[in-house]
Formats: C-alpha cells, structure tokens, sequence
C-alpha cells in the first residue's frame, strides 16, 4: 500500500523531470543549432513550459500524494516500512515541494522578469564597461534574490537560504572558516610564484573538426559512453543533461588555443560521467539526480585539474597532440609542455583563472554577495569593492568594469549563493583525490598507459550511484570518514606550487 | 469587449501552438542528433507533451473562453462586429476543437498504443515480408481508425471523416469521380512510355558536405532565409515548422544520386517557403497555420515538379551541376541529362516513382482504405488486392510483401484517409500553376537566368499569407476562378508525356 503510494508519487516527479528534460533540449538547441530568428518562439517555448513545470512542483495532487507518505509539517516517515533509501528519496522531495511552494507565483515572476532584463541589459553595458546604467537592473536582481531568500527562511543567515538552493546543507558557518583557512594559505603562495613561462606555442589557427575529434577521443579515454551522449561546438562548453541516456557537450566553436578545448572537455567530461554514473532506475526521483553543484563541480575539477593536470596523463596524452599538431609542438620537448600548462599567474576574468588563484575570484564573491544580503554595502560601490578585493587578493585591478565586477553573468541571471559551489567543488575533488589515490596506490601507472576507465568505475561506485541520497557533506564524510575540510586541496596546492 | 475574448482565446490556442512547436523540435532532434540510447525518455517527453496538448485543446477554460464568441453548437459567429479573418479563425478553431472533444481520452489512447505498436512490428516483419505476423496488428490500427471515423462523425461516407483530419472539407464525393478521371488519363499514357534512358551518371560516391552546400545554394536560390531555417542531413528528407521562424530541413545523409538530394531540396523547400510565408503575427491561430496537407503538397510539388523539373530551371542550374560534379557530367550533354531526368518508367516503390506513375499509387491505396472502411475487403486480403490493383494500373506487381503491401509506414501510423493529399497537392500544383503562368508569362526567362524569388513572393501572396482562413478548395477556386479540377494537371502531364 504504502510501496504503491510512493511509486504514484515517483510518477508525478517523473513527470516534473520529463518536463525538465525538454527544457533541457530546448536550451541546448538555442545554443547549437536554432536559426537566429528562433528565438522569440524559444523563450515563449520556455517560459511555458517552466510555468508548467512550476505548477506541477507545487500542485494540490503532489502535495496530496506526498502527505499520504511524509509528514508535510516534520518531515517525519509516515511507514516505516519504505527502504532506507526511498526514505531519503522523500526527504529530498519534501525539501524541493517547500521551495516551490514558499514561492509565490509573484515573486517567481519578479524574479524572472528582473533576471531577464538584467542580463539582457548586462550583455549591452558590457560591452561598453557601463556600469551606471547596469545597476539599477542588478540592484533589482539583488533585492528579489533578498526577497527570495527571506521567502525561503533560513536559521542564522539569509545568505543560507540561498546557499541551500543550489548546496543543499551548506551554510555560512561551515563556509567562512573554510575560505579563511583558504585565504591564508594561497595569498602568500600566490605572491611566490615565479613569471609565467613562455605559452606562445599554445596559439594559431586550428581545424575545428580536427580539435572536436581529438576531443571526442579524449572523452572515450575517459569512460564517455557516445551511445549516451555527443560533443557539439557553442560559443562556450558546457555539459547539459536530458537524462543520464542523453548527455550534450560541447567545446569551444572557434580556439585559437590547442590546450582550451582540452581542458574543455576534460572538465565537461567530469560533469557527464557524473550523469551517465546516475542510476537510469532511479529517473525522475532525488535518487536519479547529482548530490550537489558542489559535488557536480568535485567531478569536473577531479578530471580537470586532478588527472588532466597530472604528469602521468600528459605522459600519455602528449605524444598524441604532437602528432596532431606538429606544426606547434614537434620541438617543444615534454618539460617544456608541462611547465607552461601548470604554471600559475594571477589573471583578472575568472574564468580564465588557474588552480591556484581560481578559488580567490570566487572567494571575493562570496564576501560581496554577503554583505550585501548583511545590508553593508551599496550596490553602487561594488566597483570599487571589486576592484580592491581582488588587488588584497590577487595583487591586480581591473582596467574597466568589464574586467571586473561585469565580468560573469551570474548575478544577473540571479544566482546569489551558487559562486561558493565552485571552490566547494575543489575542495570535495582534492578529499576524494586522497580518499582514490589510497585505493588506486597504482593510478599514476594505470593512467600513464592510457587507461582511465578505472577511475570512471570508482567515481560510479563511490560517488555517482547514490545521486542525492546523501547531502553533500554525508556523502564526503560517508567516503572520507572525515568531515569536510580544505586540508587536502591546501596541501595539493602548497606541494604543487612550492 | 469581444476584442477582449477573442484575444484571450488566442492566448490559449497560442499555449497549445508552442507546445505543438516544442513537440516538433522533439521529433527533429530525434532524427537529426539524439544520442542512440535518447530514445526511451523521447517517447515519454513526447507523450507526456501530447497528453498535455490533448488537455489543453479540449479544456473547460478554452471551452468557456471559446463559446464567449461562438455558438458551440451552431457555428453561429456571436458578435458581428469581429473582423471577417477573425471569423473565419474562429471557425477553424471550433472545428478543430469538436474534433478534440469528439475523440475520448480512451479512443486517443487506444489509438496511440494501437499505431505506436503496428509501427514498431512493422519495421521488424517489413524486414522479413512477413505481412501474417503484422497483419492483426494492421487490423488493430484499421478498426480503431474505423472507430475513429465513427466517433468523429460523417454525412454521407465514414471515409469523410477521416478525410476531413487532413483536407479539411473533402468528401468521398469529390474524390470518387476526380481520381476515376486521372486513372482514365494517366494509364494508357503509362503504356505508351518509351523504355528509361541511361541514368548512370546520376551514381557514384559523393562527399556529404558537397552535396549539402549545393543544397543550400539551391534553398538560397528559391530565397529561403537562413535566418529562419538551417538544412541538416537525416536517414530521410523532411521539413518540420517549429514556427514561421524556425524551419527545420533535411536532405539524405547518405545518397548515391547526385540528383537524389537536389529534388529532395526542392520538395521540402516549396513546404518551407509555405511556413516562412506565414505571418508571424498569425502564430498560433488558423490564420498562421498552413491550410491543409494538400495545399502544403502543392507547394512542394510546385518547386519540384513544375519548376524543378522544367528545363529553363536546369538551363540555369546544370551548368553548376557539372561544375560540382565533373567527373560524373563533364561528358554528358544537357539534353542527355534533362532527358535522363524527366524520363517515365512505372516503379514497385511509391516514393521512387516519378511524375507521371505517382498518382496511380495513391489512388491504388485510397481504393483499398474505403474498401475497408466499408466493410468490402478483409486486411489477411490485401497483400493479393494490392498487387492486383498495382497490376492493373502500373502493369507491374510486387515479388515480396515488402515492396508491395508493406511498403509504406503511412498505415501503421494510422494515416488513413491521408494519402489522397498527395494526389490531391497535384492537382490543385497544376491549376495553381497556370494561374501563375497567366500573372507572369515570363517565368521561363526568369528561371534561366537564375532569378526565382518572384515565385516565392507569389505564392506568398496569393496562397501563404491567408494561413487557413479558407478551406482549401475554397482557396483554389478565389485564386484561379475555378472550381478543383483534374484538368490542368492531365493536360499538363499528357504534354509532357507524348
């Protein structure tokens, strides 16, 4: 009785992620391959199916079926007899029908109105480095998300309803010590490393089908599953999920860097292993969906930084690239290669940032996304706030706002609360790396030889099959036995870059 | 006031549009770049999406909002005061919406899981010509269809019914003596067809990407805007309409015929000109839909037939043909090639056959569709009548199933009543036609030098823009001053073919 109750309410959320699955498409076609003038239809296509989406989230029948299984008000099992993980399952159902339904129809169309002619507006004063006229518009995206986190609630801090949105959790308890402890250690690292060395042979001109199958073989390496997926070019990568049967890649359109679109694919490669590791059972349901952004990002920066920026990979993978471009590296020796691919140097745009200095952009965020929340600053200042930020940490200063606090969309796409994801991610990657290296003694060797399908296994097992069962620091701690800490990504940093 | 509702309507019926929209990308993403293992959740996304459609058509709101305007049981227009177009829009809509509501949720269903079966073990018997295994599964579809026909309703035949899905407004009484006139035309003419020339120089193995570039020249040519279509490659040509804006085209990926793609392009391109020359402003009302399937199949036919197989189009385009392709036509002479091109010889398989033979095909399976409707044939008789009819107007019969009986999709899928569009397009193509040779005597001159937009910008005006305000053979008869008739497509084919 109670099993066929929670199989009627697994059909609802069914639909809700089928629903969510062609929002999905219909962003990836806007990127790929929807003419120019499709794109009026577009938003109508999404914005209908996102109210319809919203309206299925919080409806009566969901809301009716739900209770006959949880208690709506304490979270409490109605049966006890439900499986430990359906049990879970539903407090993760509970936890998205509250922040569905503590969002009025209003302040879900505010917010999406606001957020859309921000980012309309940002892309136009961008350009033009006009942050007078930009923010009024952010300043509106700001007080919404306020609103929103208030709607929300939260224990301690506003900043936490946010966080909880996109870390479900986390907290600004557990994250201020954290990027402390981070701070200290990398602004002097930072300041001891030495000039960049010469990277000019990185550049030219490159055939991008030559450059999209080298890719696609790097991603086979990998453990990608192309019966489940493909690698398309956009204007910028990204790793969007239907399901885990029907993943999109994509790398760079036009590089005029032969390293970019490696990286590209090999961070992408890790979001798309996570989704294809998912259970295809468990669609539809918190069981059949990643833990976290935070833990999403551990899986790309795991394949990035961890296996793409190790020694052993390129050991394997550098002959090929000389074979595929000699023009660029026939006489550039393995040293030389590897010394430029890992060398660190502060840069002003985020998403150009390395290892070492990435976690500080986002670190700097963070303290102004919540100060505003705190009501400490004006959104006026934030140009000058930016500026000063990244000068105390990195020991540079944007030229124009465009290199500064106009750099990301984010904050006018209205995601207040998710730039801590990204170091959160680094820090799961760096205490997985360690928990992987004590039961893979072997993985330099293995990986050397070119196989990595190991890794994939690993990842599936430890990580991908439990989706959302566990919050993110569960799951860490249940891998780990340790709680979350920034120890192992300060001690990687600090050995690689000393 | 009735501005007011009929505005409000609109706004519904433009809901059910952009999910329409949505629905049509599904399908081309399926056939165009959907990872293999896509598939199951396509099924359910695209059913998920029709049953929302279903509801949306025949809901309590757009039923209220829908009889504010017009009596639901009369067609009687309430207030006198809308404008004729919006009139007429409101009939079509009424139409469409008793059809919605004539069908129950279990006839829908029924019908659904009864075609998606057939197709599903049609595609493994046609494989073996195994038509007693497919056969109770072809009953199924059959007699649904029948009940279909049934719960729809009819005046004189059930096959009006049917009819009326797809030509709104054709009756058996129409068809009857039109197809028994063309039969009585076109067989002794067959007879009389010389034996086919040699058609070698159309095989050989061409580059994909050559093909496609041709192509595109030739779309650009008939003045296709790019920036509201693109033209991709797929296991068979098709042109989708998201909307006005967003055409989605396809060629063959792999063709053998350097002719092949080329006719493909045009017939898919005439439909698409048709969508591009509806008004934006219509999307989502009869006004901005196409008028039928047969005014749609007269525009293709349009493009590939009378101009595309019309020697002042090839005066212009073969010079270029030979160019792209010298290895294959440096040596062939245009009257060889245009000779080649417009020969007639009777085929087994209906979308191979040529201008002269297509007709007999489709009135081959209108005959067995009434038949069967009423009640005349069985369905374990038809491989035997099929072949005999075949017979009797092409003078060739089919050795296996596959080629005969089995050979379309069309029945699985539940198209009945449909394939008379087909014919039907070319008959109204021709009368068409000579209106368009009276309002511009010379065309041919035009043609040769390259020049066709002209054509586009007719069609547009005399035919795309009134979307489906007018019943097709309304239609025809406003534009040329006469009533449908078989004759100017008799007339035009026993010219050519004497």
């Amino acid at each position: 009785m109670s099993q066929d109750n929670y199989n009627e309410l697994v059909k609802l959320s069914k639909e809700i992620s089928t629903l969510s699955s062609i929002h999905a498409l219909l962003d990836w076609d806007q990127e790929t391959y929807m003419p120019e003038k499709g794109i009026a239809l577009r938003s109508s296509q999404k914005q209908l199916l996102s109210s319809l989406i919203h309206e299925k989230k919080k409806s009566h029948e969901f809301k009716k079926q739900l209770s006959k299984l949880i208690d709506l008000k304490t979270g409490q099992i109605i049966d006890p007899n439900l499986e430990d993980l359906q049990k879970r399952s539903l407090l993760r159902i509970l936890h998205d029908f509250n922040i569905a339904k503590k969002q009025s129809d209003e302040l879900v169309k505010n917010l999406s109105e606001a957020t859309s002619t921000a980012c309309h507006v940002w892309s136009k004063t961008k350009k033009t480095s006009d942050f007078q006229t930009f923010a009024p518009y952010l300043k509106r995206v700001f007080d919404k998300t306020k609103e929103q986190a208030e709607a929300l609630g939260y224990q301690d801090h506003p900043y936490d309803a946010l966080l909880d949105l996109y870390e479900p959790g986390m907290t600004v308890e557990v994250l201020d010590p954290l990027f402390k402890e981070l701070k200290k250690a990398l602004i002097p690292l930072i300041q001891k490393q030495p000039p960049k060395p010469d990277t000019s042979f990185f550049y030219g001109n490159f055939d991008k089908e030559v450059q999209r199958k080298f890719c696609i073989e790097i991603l086979e390496t990998l453990g990608f599953d192309f019966t489940r997926g493909r690698l398309d070019r956009t204007s910028h990568p990204f790793c969007m999920g239907l399901s885990s049967n029907d993943l999109r890649l994509t790398i760079h359109g036009e590089s005029g860097n032969l390293i970019g679109n490696i990286m590209a694919t090999l961070h992408e490669g890790g979001h798309a292993l996570y989704e294809q590791g998912l259970l295809e059972e468990n669609f539809g349901t918190p069981l059949g969906m990643a833990a976290s952004l935070g833990i999403h990002e551990s899986q790309s920066r795991f394949y990035e930084t961890r296996i793409g920026l190790s020694k052993p990979f390129w050991t394997h993978t550098y002959p090929l690239l000389q074979k595929t471009y000699p023009h660029n590296l026939e006489k550039v020796s393995f040293d030389t290669f590897y010394k430029a691919l890992t060398a660190s140097s502060p840069s002003l745009i985020r998403v150009h940032s390395d290892e070492l200095t990435y976690s500080l952009h986002i670190i700097l965020r963070y303290e102004i996304e919540k100060a505003y929340l705190e009501g400490e600053i004006a959104i006026k200042d934030l140009p000058n706030i930016f500026a000063e930020k990244m000068q105390e940490s990195l020991g540079i200063s944007p030229n124009t706002h465009a290199e500064g606090v106009m750099q990301d969309i984010h904050w006018s796409m209205g995601l207040i609360g998710y730039f801590p994801t990204y170091t959160l991610g680094n820090i799961y990657s760096a205490q997985i790396f360690n928990q992987f290296k004590l039961n893979h003694p072997d993985w330099e060797k293995r990986v050397e030889n070119g196989h990595l399908h190991f890794i994939r296994d690993y990842l599936n097992e430890k990580i991908h099959k439990y989706g959302r069962a566990f919050l993110p620091q569960e799951l860490i701690e249940n891998l780990t036995k340790e709680k979350l800490n920034a120890k192992p990504y300060i001690d990687y940093l600090k050995e690689k870059f000393t």
